[in-house]
């Protein structure tokens, strides 16, 4: 019998962000393994908590902490050294993984609570397909709401121009990418807000901001990024150092932007 | 006061991809506008009837089907006067909700139903900011998962390869666009499976394809895009026989993307 994995969405940390899909996934899982990123995330780890709480009845499950391997400095490495080290990195984690699964009683279904949804930038699913090398295992995904989607509902806009196009990508590939033929550019993973050096190259951009998106500390900005990415840069400074962590994403769009040729 | 509007994602039509936060804004709302596309959307208009019988009371809320103004044929025009047109269409619908809600009893919310989210390639949040220049309103988005969400929970696959972008785009912009260097490439509102076109002239790409996501009759395929294309193409003109209608999105994928330099 091959062991029952539930990936779930849990969406960005709000409660009235999950589905009825994915409260019912939770209530099929007996324990759910939570990676735990350091002290850093802890709230991370919380919310995750705080969502089993809302939906399940004490007793009915158990959270099982992940410790993450060592991930060594990505910022001065190249692309293809980053690469790699992603690799190595998740081949660590899925051996851990594979381990605790695999000592697990028999018939317990394992659920992966994921923040925002698992197919945008999350690792959850390319950790339980390592997994499924070592063992038989049954996955259900479902999905949730991403940081993205929480972001334009928040500032009511709609990412995409009429009949444009919508570019996710990280602050690692920003720079080398941005191009208006693009249409909307929303960028993940950004800790550095690397939007700061289109200033000037680009033509004049719009940006959506969002941090904490979901949570109740959530902020939100937007206006010319000419005109408040210095306000920005210092403000997602000052969160940082207030909560001890920040995570943000962004829409770059161009006002009415020109038709491609 | 300005009036109450409501523009709530709903996903693509299973109750299960319901939010708790899209419940509770329907549940705020008196009456619902409804899009009436003619008959061969019937289906759709349904499904939304559905959702709100599945969480609201009976008789706690009215459906207001609106009908759509005439759009004239697109598949023959150029960019400029597609946008034109999709400019004036959106202008004489906004035209029509300003109309009816203008004859509202006062202090009823209005509230929209929107397939999939409305940030993504949904013309509703363009709507009621076109009724706001007429009238004062206070407008809520609820974020609701798209069909791009599904299509890769329901196919079990992440969007992005490990820190590539993820691009999203229509089918009428598919073969001018299409780059190795966009990553991952989602396609909406594509009536015709452009991606044939790019077998032989792109890299060996997968396809990863859904119909009808998250409704019962929901359909998936993939493959190498050059082994299955044939089959889709001829799948889908049977589905949209057999069901009067069809709606797909899908995502090319080149497998293992070589880094950009």
């Amino acid at each position: 019998m091959p062991r029952q994995v539930r990936v779930i969405g849990i969406g960005t940390g709000s409660p009235a962000h999950v589905t009825g899909q994915a409260i019912a996934a939770l209530r099929e899982c007996d324990v759910f393994l939570v990676a735990d990123k350091g002290e850093v995330k802890d709230e991370l780890v919380a919310v995750r908590r705080s969502i089993c709480e809302e939906f399940l009845d004490e007793g009915a499950y158990r959270i099982v902490p992940v410790t993450d391997p060592e991930r060594g400095p990505d910022a001065d490495r190249d692309r293809t050294a980053y690469r790699s080290g992603v690799d190595a990195w998740h081949a660590a984690r899925a051996a851990r993984y594979a381990d605790i699964i695999a000592n697990l009683p028999e018939g317990e279904t394992v659920g992966f609570l994921v923040w925002g949804d698992p197919a945008i930038y999350d690792s959850t699913i390319r950790i339980v397909d390592a997994v499924a090398e070592s063992m038989p295992l049954e996955v259900q995904v479902v999905a949730g709401l991403s940081a993205i989607q929480v972001l334009a509902a928040e500032h009511g806009i709609v990412l995409n121009g009429i009949g444009q196009p919508v570019h996710i990508t990280t602050g690692r590939r920003l720079l080398d990418e941005w191009s208006a033929d693009l249409g909307t550019v929303v960028v993940m993973l950004d800790g550095s807000l690397k939007c700061r050096e289109l200033v000037g190259s680009a033509p004049d951009l719009v940006i959506h901001w969002g941090a904490y998106l979901g949570l109740p500390q959530q902020v939100l900005r937007s206006g010319r990024l000419a005109d408040v990415i210095d306000d920005l840069v210092s403000l997602r400074a000052d969160l940082r150092e207030e909560h001890g962590w920040v995570m943000d994403t962004y829409a770059l769009t161009v006002p009415s932007a020109p038709l491609l040729a």
